[in-house]
């Protein structure tokens, strides 16, 4: 069994939908990748910082999941990382209505010792350095590094991007991050321009588009189910993402071929995730409604056809 | 060898987009269907009007492609129907500069008496009573009509546009559309509305992000190739379109499963309609690359994934 280190964060959200809204509920880029890759039973631990406000009862709720939270600093005198959003209509784009970094402004990650040979490492939505940081304290080259960031970073943090990102092996972004990282329109251009920056693996996440994979030359593309109704969608890419690690440190293959199946379960996840309020679909998933809905993926995308 | 009759408009076209524009060159939704169709051999006519000023060379391209235009009534001292546009940057919308119906505006189709018993019926993009006049002149009721069809008319005719899809099976339509048509944003259920509208099967055509066929609770959803410039969506639906109507009257099978690969071929005879202006690059297309592009489309989409 393959270690998985995660650094994110765990946070309070509040979130307004169309459908309606809700209070301080759990949130944080790491609670959805832990939650999401605890589906494939790996050893994975998370690693991110939280206020005393933070109640016991998430973290059980991740430990109980079997994520080693032994690398979560909680600042008893601080608070947690606060995130309020809204989504317009087409829950397609949403405004940020509050961000208070509070306790996350001073993060310094320390990865726990038993994890500094994790094979795999997920560094989830953060200042660059940060993840530079928990990159620089493992002690063997892991097998497998998985980078996550945003527009946000684009602007304000650069050149510091740009540094970690030489570093990885997978970037998973957006389409319009991905347009504006490269200056390119055009997918495909775009994803060999960034390949020029240094990840092997470009995975580009196009929301209810599906999800393309690219390693030069080959391409992969997941559609995305198509869902009667998208409640919140808050969290799903993270979802796919901490899928994607999962799957990979479980199988502990990272081959082109299996990076396809990776980006098939991530997806998998991440289209459960939509279907209520925060993590709520995710905390009690069954294998067996997982099963199904791959299966439902495999009929909705592959086919038989004669070349003659 | 089954017979396909397709209707729409024979055209004058003139396009700009940012990589440059043309004066009037071929165009027209029967254009584009037939070239794509006559890929599979199959015996298809084309029912549409033009003007004197229409081209002998034109006619001939399309006839050489054993494409019968005895049901092409060429008005002598009339004009071409005529459209002009210009594409905005991102090649996903794009402004309407001209359109002269010309002898469009008194067309009244005349299918030739041979292929009123053809297995299928491919109905392009016109007004609803024009298309519903074709779909009275056949003598046996074919295998399967398909149906193209734009906001336009749904802005200007709906209830003739109603009318028609109850007598269809297939109709092909752009997701804006089918919001518009039905006043549902989620596609699965707008697919649904149109159901109970008539027709069995639902392609939402989501250009560079794919399609979709709808049958009920069956969903299939092709991606598009990801592509490295896209130099001219024109044509593009239609000649997807063409694809599916001559996959499926060359194969003869109206199933659901083979309606996949008819969406496949579709899809890749699509992604060559775009990579030049107009119908340039339909014109000589080899089976050769047609088969190359379709095992990447398969490379693209197909995974092997263990379910345990």
């Amino acid at each position: 069994m393959g270690k998985l280190v995660i650094v994110g964060t765990l946070a309070f959200d509040a979130i307004e939908t169309p459908f309606g809204k809700t209070d301080k509920i759990l949130g944080g880029a790491a609670t959805y990748i832990g939650l999401s890759a605890s589906q494939f039973n790996v050893d994975a631990a998370i690693v991110s910082i939280v206020g005393g406000d933070f109640p016991k009862e998430y973290l059980d709720l991740l430990s109980d999941k079997n994520i080693n939270l032994s690398g979560v600093e909680i600042v008893e005198n601080g608070k947690t990382f606060f995130w309020s959003g809204k989504y317009h209509n087409d829950m397609n784009s949403r405004d940020t209505l509050a961000t208070e970094l509070n306790t996350l402004a001073d993060f310094n990650p320390v990865v726990p010792e038993d994890y500094r040979d994790a094979e795999i490492v997920m560094l989830g939505n953060l200042h660059p350095l940060v993840q530079l940081s928990v990159l620089n304290q493992m002690t063997v080259k892991p097998k497998l590094v998985i980078l996550d960031t945003m527009n946000f970073w684009m602007d304000c943090a650069l050149d510091d991007l740009h540094t970690v990102i030489k570093k990885i092996d997978v970037i998973t972004i957006n389409d319009e991050e991905a347009r504006q990282l490269t200056g390119e329109y055009s997918l495909v251009v775009a994803a060999r321009k960034i390949h020029s920056m240094g990840p092997k693996y470009v995975v580009i996440k196009k929301g209810e588009h599906g999800a393309l994979l690219f390693n030069n030359d080959n391409v992969f593309y997941a559609p995305a189910l198509p869902l009667e109704e998208v409640f919140d969608p808050t969290g799903a890419g993270d979802t796919f993402a901490g899928g994607f690690a999962g799957y990979i440190t479980k199988t502990g293959d990272t081959s082109f071929e299996n990076m396809k199946n990776a980006i098939i379960h991530g997806s998998t996840l991440a289209s459960f995730c939509v279907e209520k309020f925060g993590t709520e679909r995710m905390q009690n998933l069954s294998k067996k409604e997982v099963h199904k809905r791959l299966l439902q993926f495999k009929q909705l995308t592959q086919f038989e056809i004669e070349l003659t």
